[in-house]
């Protein structure tokens, strides 16, 4: 019998990743396209369609023999492949999914992107072995994705997993991207760290490593932290205090089997996980104390896979 | 062709409610039993199972008719049936499904018994033509469930839904019956609300309903609140303002198509939904803001009706 496969397209704002999977889950290959985002990013999955159909033609895989393609993008999608407005892209209201579908004539699942990598994580990533993951991102800003028996929590306005916009801090003062204030995000993005960082290194008598800094990063603060400098490590027990509450909240709610950190951030990698994982049981109920801790382990691949693994389920 | 049957079984602290249902999802009868907790509770299942043969007994139904029972029980219940401990009715580890299965020859799914509600009231109640919900109780304590593409989220250890635990306050000096500090059980429960009157209560000079009480209850600052009491209302504004924080939190985690609220607190009825409508709105994330606010409508019959839906699916 012929070989199935089937492709997973993640698009971002200035990509869009592709990768060629065989039904068993093997990447074949993966590449990248550039997001056209010119004219409300109308050419965005015509590009996307005559990528994978030259990918086939390249390798003469006829049309019978692709199980379809997950595409990821980076706004809320709705389980029946509606996008609502996806700002960085230029896009309105519309199906994703019907359309690439027609441009296709493949089988289209769409997802979020932070969903869709939480998918992969938990299939071939960070995640394996879990039947539920709560995947945080910890980057420029602070996303994720929960997937719960192995099926991606979409949400009714897709918008499931914005674990940046949890209230953490009622005495905020600055107003965070979205409009409200106290995010998470305003503390524990990259830029959310520099916040703290900044905030901090002025009240800090002694000597730290940070004060020789010209211009202070999340990657600074996080290594001077892992070399015992006092300064960094009160940084990061801010940053880790308001971490353990909202993942505290989530486990308590959700209680999935695991927490899958993800992102810039999480190259720090083993300290960041021990500091989580004792914020989180200092605020997690007693029956979802015992959550799994785990580093992303897919990088910017783990869209992609999510993808594909939306169309093998 | 015979009609077919389900029972469900809900397991409280003093009775087991339960109900005969049609397939078709018709209650025709509902009665109670009580629940003998002596020798750590091992009667109740022998009970329940003697209560559905003997009812099968009397209406002459046959056990070929029966597709099931749904069992609700008052703990941490995970997915293939096993309970992790039911303090109050004295039981351990145990798989509380294939026990009663074993005891009447009949199919058995069971459940926690606020998973159950939610799953009841999102079929036949206040959450009623919803694809998923969070129903969120507000009695003694502050429970709830999830149901999902309406499928009860479990959790990993069965713990999933225990909103009453969300930490809300990091400045609260007062210790949880759960061991934490600043839950919102501690704010948003009966007792909860009762312990934040008291306080309120001291610091307030000018004259209220509540100082004319011998015993300050939810229902009386409720009652206060809904006739315009300036004290009732400060009370109710800041037990708003945690319920708003901790389900904004669960709306832009989750983005369910609706909360259901239920339990004593919500005999309150519309005043309490549009206090926790408008505190969402402020502390939820925009793309998840217009998740809908309901009362739930099947009362104490919530659990049995959830139960039966386990078993007709």
């Amino acid at each position: 019998m012929n070989q199935i496969y089937c492709f997973g397209a993640d698009v971002g704002g200035t990509s869009v990743k592709l990768g060629l999977f065989t039904n068993d889950g093997a990447l074949l290959e993966n590449w990248e396209i550039n997001t056209r985002k010119e004219e409300y990013g109308r050419y965005i999955l015509e590009d996307v369609g005559k990528a994978i159909l030259s990918k086939m033609q390249e390798r003469k895989i006829l049309k019978e023999q692709v199980a379809g393609i997950g595409l990821g993008v980076p706004g809320p999608v709705k389980e029946d492949g509606t996008v609502n407005g996806c700002v960085n892209l230029g896009w309105g209201v519309f199906n994703v999914a019907n359309a690439l579908s027609e441009i296709t004539g493949l089988l289209v699942v769409a997802a979020n992107d932070a969903n869709a990598a939480a998918l992969g994580e938990l299939w071939q990533g960070g995640g394996k072995g879990f039947e539920s993951v709560v995947m945080v991102t910890l980057g420029t800003g602070v996303g994720g994705g929960i997937v719960i028996n192995r099926k991606i929590v979409t949400g009714a306005d897709g918008a499931a997993g914005e674990f940046g916009h949890m209230t953490v801090n009622l005495d905020e003062t600055e107003i965070c991207t979205c409009g409200k204030k106290g995010c998470l995000e305003q503390f524990a993005s990259a830029t959310g760290i520099v916040r703290v960082a900044k905030k901090k290194c002025n009240e800090f008598n002694a000597n730290s490593v940070l004060k020789q800094e010209e211009e202070i990063t999340a990657k600074s603060v996080l290594d001077g932290a892992k070399i015992g400098d006092e300064l960094c490590l009160q940084i990061m027990n801010i940053v880790g205090e308001y971490l353990g509450i909202s993942l505290g909240c989530v486990g308590t709610v959700i209680n999935p089997s695991a927490f899958v950190i993800g992102g810039g951030v999480s190259k720090a990698g083993e300290f960041l996980i021990e500091l989580l994982e004792k914020k989180y049981r200092k605020f997690a109920f007693h029956a979802s104390i015992d959550t799994a801790f785990r580093l992303a382990a897919l990088g910017n691949n783990a869209g992609i896979y999510g993808c594909a693994k939306m169309i093998l389920g």
